[in-house]
């Protein structure tokens, strides 16, 4: 049990990095300051696991109550603010780290509601929501529809990774080949989604028949 | 206990598919693809559930640990997107099912604060959150104003809706009777504000003072 | 104990007064209806401290079982509507009354949170967000960009007035001292930053590489 939540620890951190970086980069483009720098850091690495913990009666959520995550969180910052110019040149480091981040917690998030002894459409939904929860937040709080709405691979991803430890569960497979195999599915799936511009279909074509109304 | 068990399922489930249809137009109209479509429709059918749930409690909420929900949701969705040119026919069907899903979760989400004991004033404030709740995320999601905060009779049909059932309740009259007449009343006022144009009233005239300002 | 519950009663009915304020005057200005205003002052003012709530377990929410706080929210809209020209002449009232709020409930928030057992870091986390989170919120529902995140002393005043309640647990000295301490230090390191236009630094020179990308 100890090895497994050292485990869960390492892959929520790594998450946390992941997205906070994204969050801090996207917020210092709108011209925040440094404390709402932070804040949306914060909240996009934690946004998403605070919800998963209220929902499942995690209370205090992890996000507020361990250190570890508001430190991860800063570091982050730290890097964003001070490699801004180096991330650039990475090109698209954003979308790099936010794929990292997505397809981590789509697999922690719907474990850990697993271990709270909820069902599977629970664990579901809640690795979803940890995925792209603070995502959402992030687009909310820049004042913009959320990214993940628009013609993206991104959530049907989390959804992925999501059921691949769901499906462990039912057929008994240990974590230590769900855990790789759900992160690895979902990141590959969004990367390639990003590469070959695979899009989900929309379906606004109702507006030929709107005009004037 | 179980018949009315049964009952307040029916009227859930009834709402959520409201609600879902609801949602899934709007975000269909604003170009959302087929997940941004499901995830707005499922939030505005069990947003405010899954709001008033988490408020008294009701660990895991329902609209994410019932499969019923999610699945009535899905139909919703499939609804909404095979039937859309005859739903445009039908004329201002989301206006429509909006009020039918607002005043069902007004009546039913007063009652499930009252059955988890908590005091009137939850009651009402819970049946209001349940009824406008989704709705307000919705038009967050979309990066609008919420619509139920200008000029019309919305939230405060639902507010009639959760009064009775809470009247209901200190009278000790039966659920059978106050669940159809708080709905009824509830669905009446609204469709009536809609059909005379009944508005609340408003006081920005303060602009007049402020030119230049 | 009777006591101590006593004065954080007061301090939290002042700090809804306050906030109540400033979300009915901002609603006002938006022209919303008097539904719309009601919802507005009443989420700016509780919606911080429903959220802490939410986060430490704290079930119902006091913000909703609470007469109290809907009647002071009721009350402080009458107010705003009432004596509408009048709070014009005061000059900047809304930010005023921000400011008293900010620092109440930056210091009752955290204090709440230890009182329910919880560590530093989420007292001092919950003390930030009670204080920001009902005028994040306000923004949110007005479709802009909070305020708070944006060259603004605020949030970081809130966590100043936190971090005094915090320390004085640690260092076991009473609230009647830290208190009114912590209080007067945030509001007047608000008052000061609004006074001087003390901002903190933002990061988007970054703008200057990227035209036309």
């Amino acid at each position: 049990m100890d090895h497994l939540h050292t485990f869960y620890t390492v892959i929520d951190l790594g998450g946390t990095f992941a997205f906070a970086i994204s969050g801090a980069i996207a917020a210092k483009v709108k011209g925040l300051d440094i404390f709402g720098i932070i804040v949306v850091a914060f909240t996009v690495a934690c946004g998403g696991g605070i919800l998963r913990d209220i929902s499942i009666g995690a209370i205090p959520p992890a996000g507020i109550s361990d250190w570890r995550y508001l430190l991860t969180s800063l570091i982050a910052v730290g890097v964003a603010l001070g490699f801004g110019p180096m991330l650039k040149l990475l090109n698209r480091p954003v979308i790099l780290f936010d794929a990292l981040g997505l397809s981590l917690f789509a697999v922690s998030g719907a474990e850990k509601a697993l271990g709270y002894g909820h069902n599977y459409e629970v664990a579901v939904m809640l690795g979803i929501l940890t995925a792209v929860g603070g995502g959402v937040i992030r687009d909310i709080f820049l004042n913009r529809i959320p990214v993940i709405f628009e013609n993206e691979i991104y959530a049907s991803a989390a959804l992925l990774g999501a059921l691949v430890v769901v499906a462990g569960d039912y057929f008994s497979i240990p974590n230590g080949w769900t855990f790789p195999l759900g992160f690895a599915l979902c990141f590959v799936l969004r990367i390639l989604a990003l590469r070959y511009h695979w899009k989900l279909p929309s379906f606004n074509n109702s507006n030929k028949y709107s005009d004037g109304i």
